[in-house]
This record gives C-alpha cells, structure tokens and sequence, in this order.
C-alpha cells in the first residue's frame, strides 16, 4: 500500500466532503488523517488527506475535479522527500541547522544547492558534499545580479528555495520566477521592524520580545504570507548585538518549523494568509 | 437556521466520512466546521462538525448511529451555554476569574452555584447574585463530608463540576458520581509534582519553570486525562511563596482555557487522554 | 527592624559601588537584596536594594546624594501598599483581574476609585466597595472630558494611574499632569499594531502570534516606554473576534505584572525604555 | 585594559558588598556589571561582577579572601574561550548544533574533542577538524567502559564536559572525576520522565506540553542542580515519535543556552540548585 497527499482547495459550496469522501471510498482508499477548513469571509474551502491505497494520481485528480466547483486547485502526489535549494550569504545558523539535519537524514528533503552572493559558507557546504554556487554581487545591479542567480537556479530542479538569511533584497521580477515557492526568515515578529537591522531597531525601541518570522515571499518586501513566528524574552542588559545572538536560535527554529510544514504539504496560500494544516 | 455542534466516537472503519457526510448532505445541513482524527494504536475515529440548518436531534443521531459501528456514541446538541457549578477552599484567583467572565457575559455557561469547606468566599460569591454552599469538613470524615457535599450538588442540575482550586482530596466513590464531568486545576505540570504544595516541591528541586495542569478527574489522584498545560518562567531569587504567587496567573489561565474548551464541546476522553478539536 | 526599598539612577562613574556600600554599612543596614545596571551608551547607573534596619530616609538620601554626581535621584522609602487608580471604558477584564486581586489582599495597592467614561462598570466596582466616578465623554471635546476627568482625578492621592482598557486617546496635555505615573495595556505587541483595533490589524495581516504590551504613557500614542510583553498563539481558524477574545488573558496577565513590578518600585525609566530589577 | 570575571560565593554577613567593592575601587578597576544574590535560607552570598583594568588575578584573590568569612570561594579570571569536550552517541542535533557554533566562531569555546561509544557520528565531528575518539561500549561492563572514557578524556585538558545526547548511565565514580564540570541535555522537563525513553512516557501519559532540561551531572541520574528547562506545545495527533522530533529543536536550544551560561562563568551551583547571573 502506498501513501499519498491530497490537496484541495475550492470555492466552498454544500456537499463537498460528501462528494470528495464518496470518491475517496470508491477508489478504496483509507483516510489516514483529514483536515478541512473553511474560509466564510472569502467562501473557500481547503482540505488535505493522507490517504493509503493504490490510485493513478492524474486519474484521481480528474475525477475529484469533475465534482468540485470550477477552479478547484487539486493536487495528489505520494509522500516522497522534496528537493530544495537554499540561498544564503554569510550567516551560518539557519543553513548549518539544515544541513545537520539532512547530513542526519532527518530533514524530509534533499538539498540540491546551496547559492551565497559571499564566498565565506562554501567550506561548510562543500564538507556535506552539497554544490555550493558563488555568486558574487560585487559591481552588479541588483538586476544584473538576480539574472545570474537565476541562471544558477535553473541548473536545478526543486520545489522551494529556502532564503536562510539571504541579505538581498528581491525584486518582483525575481519572485514571479517561483511564485509561492520562496520561502524566507525574516528576524523580527512581522510586521514589527520591516527592512534592515530589526535587533537594532527592537533595541532602540526597548522592547521586551523579540522574534522571528518564516513566509512565502511576494512582490513586498517583509509582507508575503506569514506561516510561523516565535519569540523570545530580552532585558534592559542586552545590547542590540546580544539580542541578535539570542535571536538566532529563534530564526533557526522558526524557519525550520515552516520548512517541515511546506515539506509535509501542510500549507495553503489564501490570499495573503496561510492555512496549516 | 440554527446551529449544532455534531460529536461522534467509534471504532475506526473505511467510509465513515463518507456515510456521515452522506446524512449530514441529505439533511440539508452545512458543515461550518469539521474536524477528525484516528487513533491508530487503538483504531477509534473522533469527529466534531459544527453543522447550521434544521434538524431533529434524536432522530439525527439515530440516523447516524444506523451506519456507524457497534458502539458508536453520538451526540448532537444546539450550541447553548450550559450549566457549571464551582467548588472552591480559600483561594480566589481561579474563582474570582470565572465570576468577572461570567459576569460580562464571556464566558460561555451559567454558574449554577459555588460549594466551599471554608467560608471565606462567601461574600465575593454572593456579590454576583450566585448561591453559595458553605459544606464544612471541620469534624467529618472524608466520607461524610463527601456525602454532604453531594447532597448539596444533587440540588443542582450541570454539565460541568470545576475545581477551581478545591484543596480537598477526593475518593474514587465521590468521582464515580460525575464521571468525566469533573474539571480540575493541578498547580504543576504534571506528572511532576502531584500531591501536596506543588511549589514547595518545584523549589526544593530547583526547576527553572514552574507549571499548571487542567484535567479532567478519575479515581487517581492527579493522574486525570490532561485537557490543558501551561508553564512560567522562575529564578534562583524566587522563595516557593513567590512561585505560587506567580504560578496564579498561570492556574486561571491554564483552568479558565480547559474549561473553554469543554463548554464548546471539544473534548473527547479517548483512554487517559483528551482529544481537543 | 523595618524594611526598605532604595532607588538611585545617575551618571556613572568609578567607585559608585563603594561610595554607596560605604554610607548603607555605616548606618547598618542589611542589604536584602541588590541590583545595578550601567547603560554604558547613555553613561547612567541605576541601583536598587532592599535594605533592612532603621534609617531616616531623607537624612539617609541627603548622605547619598552628597557622594552620587549631581542630578543623581535617589529614593529611600519603607515597603508599603501605594494608592493607584484605575481608568476604564467598558470592559472588565483586566480591571476585574485587579479587582479581585486588591479584594483578596494580594494586590500589593490600595484601589482608590475607579474612573469610566461609561457606566457599565458601575455595578462592578461598587460590588467591591471602591469608589467609581463616571464622567460621560458624550457631548464634550476631547479636552473638556480629559478636565473633567483630571478634575476627578485630582480628588484622589495615587502613585498610579491604571489604563485597564481605557479606550481614549491621551492628549500630551493629560499626560503632562502626570509623568511617568500612567501604565496602559495594549492589545498588540508593539510597536505592531498601533492604533485602532489590533485584534483586527493582525487578522488581517494573518499573524501566527498576537500579544499585548504594557507601557508607560507619554505624549506620543503607543510609544511609551515598554514594561512588559506576552504574546499568545493564533491560527488560520480564527476570527478577528476570536483573537480578542483570546487575547483577554495575556492582556490581563501582562497589565498585572507591569503593575506588580511598579508596584514593587522595581521600575526605572531610562529614556524611551525601561529598566527592570 | 584587560577583561576579568569576578566569582565569589562566601556565607553571607553584613558588609560584603562595602569590603569587596572598597577593594576593587582601591585597584582602580571598573565594574563593567556586578550581580550579588543572597540565598536568606542557607545564608549564602553570590557575587559575579565583570571588571575592566589590570590586575594580578591570584594576588587579587587572596586580597579579597582576606575580608571575607572563612571558606569563601573566590575566583577570577580574564575573559577568554574555554576548552571544552563533548560526549555523544548516535544522535547529531545538539552536537551539530555546537559544530556548526563552533565553526563559525559564535560558540565561545574550543571543542577539544568529541567521545563516542558509536562510530555513526565520526564523519560528521572530522569534517569539522576535530579528533573524533570512539570507545565502544561493546562486550564491556558498565565499568570497563567508563574507564576506556576516562582514559580518553585524561588526554584532554578542558573546563567542561558536555553530554549531548550521551545515553550511556554514568556511575558515581565517573561523575566523581570532573565534579561540576559535567553538563548533560535530558529530553524531558525534569522532574518528569526520568529515566528511558521519556518522549514515550509523555505520550502515554497524554501531557500537552514536553521538554528538555539541561543540568549540572551528580551522582543520582537526572537529579543534578538543573540550568535551564523549556517546553514546546504537543497534541493529540502526534505519536511518541513525533514528539521526539519537534523535541530535538527544544534540547538543542536548552543544552546551547545552558553551555552559553557556563562558557560565560555565569552559574553558581548552590546545594542542589543553580543561581544564574
């Protein structure tokens, strides 16, 4: 028996469970778990399913979207590790959790790059026998920078490109490239300290929390959906280079939850939400 | 239209979804919300639906008791506040929390009435209009002082018993008489500390957080299914007095949460555990 | 023996420590319990000790001052309960909070009256025998309401003024009457979420976390210097009236510690922040 | 100018402070920050302050145990990286978590060593360049083994020994060689779950919350003074080994903060209890 993942999402009308169960139990699949949510302010229905069984996932895909509203979303796949790349720039933190993680086979993904606009990871990359891409920003504009980017992306094929405290500001012309694909940490509780240096101005507004910040990245800077956010407790005694410190347990944590959820396809993008599932 | 808060628990079969939501659809209902879950280890399906039409209760249930398994317990009820009665000792913190809410109308049932073994809340009580039972313990014996108690709790008619802060040990008889329907407040996280002055214990030990523990009652002291769990931060400065003082806010807020959930019909006892949707 | 809580914030500068320890062993007292902190970018000093034995406190704070820079604020004062008052619209829950704290005796103040630009909590605070002055909003402009509060106000002898959910907006004038002497609790971790409605800024923005903070009040709105801050879990289910609702919890328990921690003289403003003992 | 760490614990009487501060001031040193605790119970006085200036650290020393009660433990010392060696099994979070520090110069030590009783983690500790030393356990009694261990570790000079995920019992007599200088992750908010697999107890016992507690290693098995503790929300879904999962990121967060404290001469540990500067 194998395993898989159904993903729906659907203007929300009567019925729908009862339509999508009486499939699910003609193909002979076992629900394995179930989540639905229903969005009444924007009417739009969202599920996802582990089923096990046997089905042809474009097959099953077809026969739920013959029942569901028109511009039902429908996705089906089997329970498989993901690829991902990871854009990065001289930080270690966020990057050195994942790649522990997947060194430990612990992380449901395979990395299949690491990209850095420095030179200064690519030793630690290169020890997880990972492709670790230089792309230097050094007398580009960001658009002539990005292009070269992007041509390193394409070499390869993933499904999310995780930001782990890349330090480039993107333009909309990057991410239209992957559209709900990028997924960045930012190292403040959004939307609180949008832009450069949070710890510095969480600092010198006297705040006693700060946090950290992972969501899919849109044409706005700091402002795409949110998926997960934590903080921590700071004092009177700490300068804004010691919250920084501490913060950084936080942004690895945080970002590493919301990539375990995308990896498990438990998100969905509503609007400038994210539902989890 | 009215609205129903639909409970149901059985064993775990192929198709429940499907023939639940085939009588939910021709019934005309519409599923506001849903969730489910399966045990696997013990192979039980739990499901709660919040559904908005026009139903008749029994017969609803009977419907769908018909095609579930042997065993199945259904429950459909209007969403209504229900009926609660509070037993207390000294302490107000936990008390006095569920007086405000109810007196603003937040919180979602009536206070039937408070029993206490000692009287000094009588006068807070009374300033909210809710009848106060003073059952003194003073020359009883537990059982004796039981009987009375339940003499005075059979006056009254409730979903809920809340032991908001009720210092008195009670035997597995005086349970019986309530099952699942006695919501208790434990001021440790447990299963550390169970007995006597949880913070004493706490400061002897030197924890660095201290906790509170919502569950529900069965015949074993303090080792109730866990409905609610929350934690504070202490320090080497703090005497066992302060960690109680502190841990206060904690106590309500962990108690004030579990019963919340209860009164909105969210919990389901699956062995010594709590399912919470 | 009495007890007593010492105060001093001034320019920093060597042998502080020693000065001050030399004239505390001289009068023999006990140190109970001692803090400093240097703000070594803006070059100040702050202490504060427990001290026990007998003293004449302005003798005992000449003495100090007279070895401290000039502009040093030194206060000596004995362990007491201070008067506050507290500012409410229509909702009770963090006022009820303190309310049964102060009828419990485990508030460590003495409420002097309870001033509401409504009447809905009336009945409440006279339930608990303090004082409650209603001075209505309606009909009048901002300032003529802010002089007939002060005028209320001015009745009472306080350390405190309490904003427990006080839903008006302080003109720098109001606040000028009493500096540094108003805490006010925000239903949002600032600086998020300034301004009207948090509750529903943050739903909309679709945050994983909501908070609150209490600050002390100075002329410019939610900017005041921050005491403390909790934040609490939300999710994609619910509404922007769910969060406040669930938001009522931290928003009592942040405002209650704020003013615990004031009320233990615990408190130093340092600039736009606020140092914590 | 130099940077030094003061440390004194001495039994507490009346003018420490003004005999200590009176002798740094006489060496015109600057006091950077300066905490003092007094344990009222044990009648113990804690003192860590940092001091900036030039001094001759053992003449220092014996200076102040001059004035102070018999028995007072005095230490000081320049501000510098400590050598530290960790002990671990098959698991990779808290280690790597230390490596990858360690590797980017955050960590403020030097990793003299990594001991295992597996050969699993080798690769990883040597793309780090630093010597990987394994010592099975295998075909040897509890005893055998320990001695292999110690053996090893007497090659070493270091400050601490840290178990990161070390699942080996230690014996008193191993404990007894680095007397306080052992600091152990136990994957449980301790006092609950001591013992095996306490991921497993969590789930059977249906707690809502799990956590980590990192401590100072004495005689009795995770009954050290403990240092820091935190916890992470659980549900009803998520099996003992899901709970396992999303507790690593807890015990690596716990164990690096309490190795942080200790790096930074911050813990005192008083009886069975640990003050924290």
């Amino acid at each position: 028996m194998s395993e898989y993942i159904l993903k729906i999402k659907c203007a929300d009308e009567k019925g729908l469970i009862y339509r999508i169960s009486d499939i699910v139990f003609k193909n002979r699949l076992n629900i394995q778990t179930n989540n639905e949510f229903v969005d009444k302010q924007n009417k739009m229905f969202f599920m996802r399913a582990e089923l096990s069984g046997e089905l042809n996932e474009s097959e099953f895909c077809g026969t739920l979207e013959a029942v569901l509203p028109s511009g039902a979303v429908v996705s089906c796949a089997k329970k498989t590790k993901k690829d991902i790349i990871i854009l990065a720039t001289k930080e270690s933190h966020c990057l050195g959790d994942l790649l522990i993680k997947f060194d430990s086979g612990e992380l449901n993904a395979n990395i299949v790059a690491v990209i850095a606009n420095h030179e200064i990871l690519k030793s630690l990359v290169e020890r997880f026998n990972i492709p670790f891409e230089f792309v230097s920003a050094e007398g580009l504009s960001r658009e002539a920078h990005e292009e070269a980017v992007l041509n390193v992306m394409s070499k390869y094929s993933f499904k999310y490109a995780v930001l782990a405290k890349y330090m480039r500001i993107l333009t909309p012309n990057f991410v239209a490239h992957y559209p709900n694909q990028i997924i960045n940490i930012h190292h403040s509780f959004l939307p609180a300290f949008i832009g450069a240096n949070p710890y510095k101005q969480a600092y010198e507004r006297g705040v006693k929390i700060i946090g950290a910040t992972a969501h899919f990245v849109n044409e706005n800077l700091d402002e795409g959906p949110i998926i997960t956010q934590d903080v921590i407790n700071v004092n009177h005694e700490m300068s804004w280079q010691d919250m920084q410190r501490a913060g950084r347990a936080c942004e690895k944590n945080v970002l590493a939850k919301a990539l375990d959820l995308a990896l498990e396809d438990r998100l969905f993008i509503n609007e400038n939400k994210v539902v989890i599932f």
